[in-house]
């Protein structure tokens, strides 16, 4: 009888032991989720070289290190502060429905991943307000406003959509991935600073607009494709774990509204302008990818990519709005690509989302919510960001002085030039240095020649 | 009794149950695999700002913004396309061995991460043909071209070879990643549009053939180290799973060949110039990749070395055989790199594959299917993509003016420069803008001294 | 009785079998971790575009080509050579505690991944050098310097302190990721190179000291994000198992020491030299990164932040002393970053470290054997390294001669410039072609005008 049972145990056990393609042990699924967050985190670190690039190449040289200086203090300062207070603020869960109020230095916390992913994001966040404010605010005063942005701004943010007890998690408010709470946070901040700051000298002269041309378009575009890699990761890492059922629609509709917002907005700056405009194409994917990152997890992909095509087409309005219209100077376009599309992307899970949208026979309750929701962020963003800009202005000029953005910031705050590019020029006759592309010495010898002559 | 029993259940259960390093419960294979091939996805993607800066980089800062904006377009519109129609081609399996007719729009698809990546291979694809044509095609029929080439022209010949019921594939045609299926067909489909189009103004003068270097080869060369990191996706990515017993020996030979293609074509440049051109040995580096990609899976590392090095040979003396015998006009050398040695990686695997080669005693079978499937590629690629071109001929002028060819395709089509450095020149004195690098001051000021002395 | 059991046997399976948020059949433990190597070792990969950016950014837009040709190169002969013999010599188990010598040609070797994820770390060390001996050595003699560190230098190295039976492992020195076994290694054996190779031509007149500012700081900064992103695998992926007990900890302590550097080189270069210096806070995220290195995987969140921060002060006190006292001239700063700092973070393990660490009450033994471990690998890296340059000395000039190197190496030893600008500038007016960005045309016409006037 007992070998009878032993028998059927050792069958039971062979079938119970997981069958595997590959030999050896199971891995767990806390480890195979830990690295899909990790690899997500990995790639939203990488954003950061992707606004670093298209923000300095879509302005002008002479500000290309004080650009980059920004955006790397942002994914510095961010991560501290947010480790120090902002997680707590954030993800605490004692304080209630507004804000957090534990797990200040990750006191309590056991899922150190999570912190590394969201700790990524915060910076995205902070890094928006470097491109809007471009080519005038001092550095120590951005400096500033990122610990305001990475201390409660946004943690905030965060805690009323993402955290388990938010107000507007709890009303049902969706955002998959941050088009408000990223992305529309970061944009609010921005205008609101830039309000403060005013325009670059010679933006606007009257009723004339005048075009600041980037200085280095093909970086600018490298940016693009940086950022969009790493939006892979910021939607898909969203979904915090390597679910085969979900992951692989997050990541075709997040590809599919961006390929659909490049061609609506191809195809409207041809349009509209009789050319196709590679700014404009550029920010084109950007604005596809912040439209669909509210609803990634929950469009179809055919819903994707008519919001990535209206996204293309809002963003060319939006920027000509903001920056014709509104005379608002934001050198790289982040209020309409972060801030017009954020909203968009938000408000379209109320039409496109297959769970809850209207168009899917679901009413407009969830439009009513997601509308809230937007107002709520733009309202708490424009006052707090204001108050903190205020404040700071009240005991220092926020903007450098006219003679220093005239020469430059790299000059006036780093002490240097981004560029040197004379060795390439003077290399065939082996001219060595000075200034100026070896120009100086050329026109030298050519007027001796004419004095000579 | 039944205690006993309960006792040695509980032992089965304890040895039944996944004993792990992690706790918690098991992943599955599927989550597993899923996440390797979205990683490969997204590294695939990646390589399409690689191309971006290689084919920018190589060519002049004059058309900077319009090669860019050609690889921005082809990402975003293969994908959509080939969800449209070209994945139905290629996969569906109702319409027998030369082509697929369901699956159109995913209908009735369950994998969307297979998908995904294929997605990203389509566009890789296309996207081959814009460095080749570079500098005076028009954007317009070249996005008609990315049409046809992702909506059946690749779509058919991967239904032939990696369908499951290809004729190619029946007959036991091996090509592990797209030597063939992606690289060939994306050369071949160049090669016949530059016939059409002819070479860009200045490129030969009567017999002479004069060069026509490229305007930032540092970004080059990122663009290649970008894309050598995008083929370990690309093959790695190809295994569809992620087994430890086939993709570090596919990481391995991918890494293997192309650095031993660097190394045969450093050589082989400075004993055939006498100097170690960069631009030369920057596309050996793709020359080992393109050569390997077919027979990543079934090659040894030291057959993976030989390959490589023999790819690094062929690079050198099939760009001079087109560029200067053949007279065939292609700025990057894309033919050469992905056509020519995309036939090697394909041949290779008669005589390399550990498998099916001649070098390990298998006979010639195997050489004389990889000829022949090389043979109708070319014969379909060249046929379509021909007819495509031939039609869209009669039209419109595929070509730019020269007039706008001379000016540069940027200001011509995007209506603005890639570059203004201006700023970084004159900030040392803070002179604000005008075109030129501040030149045209410094040339009417010093005209204006001589004039008044 | 029988149907009991049975029953009970059934209940024991459904128990037993892995329940899943997956369907399917189990990962296994394998395949999870040769994923996690895998990633890893395509970061790691990735690094070496970013020396590639960083060397050739911080340089002279002259020597732009021959700087990433030795990249580019290190990438492609450090796998070879340490496939056929560093691997042995390093993990090797037959000869002992110093040296290995078995696995040549991964003879026996059945991890293929662990083979990948190695040959990136010996590039990686061997490409350190490059930036220190740029604008002046000779490509095939670094070549040949490059084949001795990954064949026997480091793997030496390697073995004392990585192999399971290496002599400065079994006395318990800590090297997690490499601070020592990479960096220090690589930055000893480009200190003893420069020490041969002298002074770039004007970079030092007497006891002046003069900067040579590189030509392309924002693709610089691209290269340090690029290295940081890298950071990432090559810190997480050397835990050699996705463990969620420790890989997060892992990234959470490389991003914050980063972080933490980067600040507080920032502070320090303004309060020294009263202005943000961005070259100085760029090597800083660098430093941070080196810092944090050996000690990622025994620290606190606190105690990297502190690491870091200290790494950002050393680093630009480290410069000072290097570039200014010892009047060694390593034109990107790499015997810093990778030496000094290299030194500290191995040394920081002794004070920080929560397992060994003076701070949480260890005693100093741990200390003592940091220490051992570092003069040991300087001694040997110095002999090694100094032994092999005193040789290739004997039979020729291991720097280019004077003319080659005020022409720039790229003309000299690749015949070409990297940048070629005039395009843009010219496109305005369509002036086709000649060099120095349609420079000599201006001059030109302009003294033709004047002679006629």
């Amino acid at each position: 009888m007992v070998k009878k049972i032993a028998f059927l145990l050792i069958i039971g056990l062979l079938l119970a032991s997981p069958i595997s393609a590959n030999t050896g042990e199971a891995a767990s699924v806390d480890a195979l989720n830990m690295m899909w967050v990790m690899l997500a985190a990995f790639l939203v670190f990488f954003m950061h070289a992707g606004f670093a690039m298209v923000e300095s190449g879509f302005t002008r040289a002479k500000n290309s290190l004080n650009i980059i200086m920004k955006n790397l203090l942002t994914i510095s300062i961010g991560p501290i502060v947010y480790f120090v207070v902002g997680y707590g603020i954030m993800f605490g869960s004692t304080a209630g429905s507004f804000i957090g109020a534990d797990g200040f230095f990750l006191s309590g916390v056991d899922d150190i991943g999570f912190f590394v992913f969201q700790a990524m994001f915060v910076a995205t966040c902070a890094t928006i307000i470097s491109g809007a404010v471009a080519e005038r605010i001092k550095i120590g005063v951005y400096a500033l406003i990122v610990v305001a942005m990475t201390s409660f701004v946004y943690p905030v943010v965060g805690h009323w959509i993402w955290s388990d007890n938010g107000w507007l998690a709890e009303l049902g408010f969706s955002d998959f991935a941050g088009s408000t709470v990223v992305h529309l946070t970061g944009a609010v901040g921005a205008f609101t600073i830039v309000k403060f700051l005013g325009a670059r000298i010679g933006k606007y002269s009257g009723d004339q607009v005048n075009v600041i041309p980037g200085h280095n378009i093909p970086m600018g575009a490298l940016g693009v494709f940086i950022l969009w890699l790493g939006w892979f990761g910021f939607n898909g890492g969203s979904t915090l774990e390597a679910d085969p059922s979900l992951v692989p629609m997050v990541i075709a509709t997040t590809l599919m509204s961006s390929s659909a917002a490049v061609i609506s907005s191809a195809i409207y700056s041809k349009v509209k302008f009789k050319q196709l405009d590679a700014s404009l194409v550029l920010n084109g994917a950007l604005a596809g990818l912040v439209g669909i990152t509210a609803g990634a997890a929950e469009m179809s992909i055919v819903g994707a990519i008519v919001v990535g095509l209206i996204s293309g087409v809002i963003l060319i309005e939006g920027i000509s709005f903001i920056d014709a219209k509104l005379k608002v100077d934001d050198p790289v376009g982040a209020t309409t690509v972060h801030g017009i599309c954020g909203i968009w992307g938000t408000i379209a899970i109320g039409f496109f989302s297959v769970d809850t949208g209207l168009f899917y026979g679901y009413g407009i309750s969830q439009l009513g919510i997601q509308a809230l929701g937007v107002i709520a962020v733009i309202a708490w963003t424009t006052a707090t960001v204001g108050l903190v800009t205020f404040v700071i202005s009240k005991f220092t000029s926020i903007r450098v002085s006219s003679e220093e953005e005239i020469s430059g910031l790299d000059i006036a705050e780093h002490g240097s030039n981004a560029y040197e590019f004379k060795d390439t020029i003077s290399s065939k006759e082996a001219v060595q240095s000075d200034s100026d592309f070896g120009l100086a010495d050329r026109l030298n010898s050519l007027s001796e020649t004419k004095a000579t002559s």
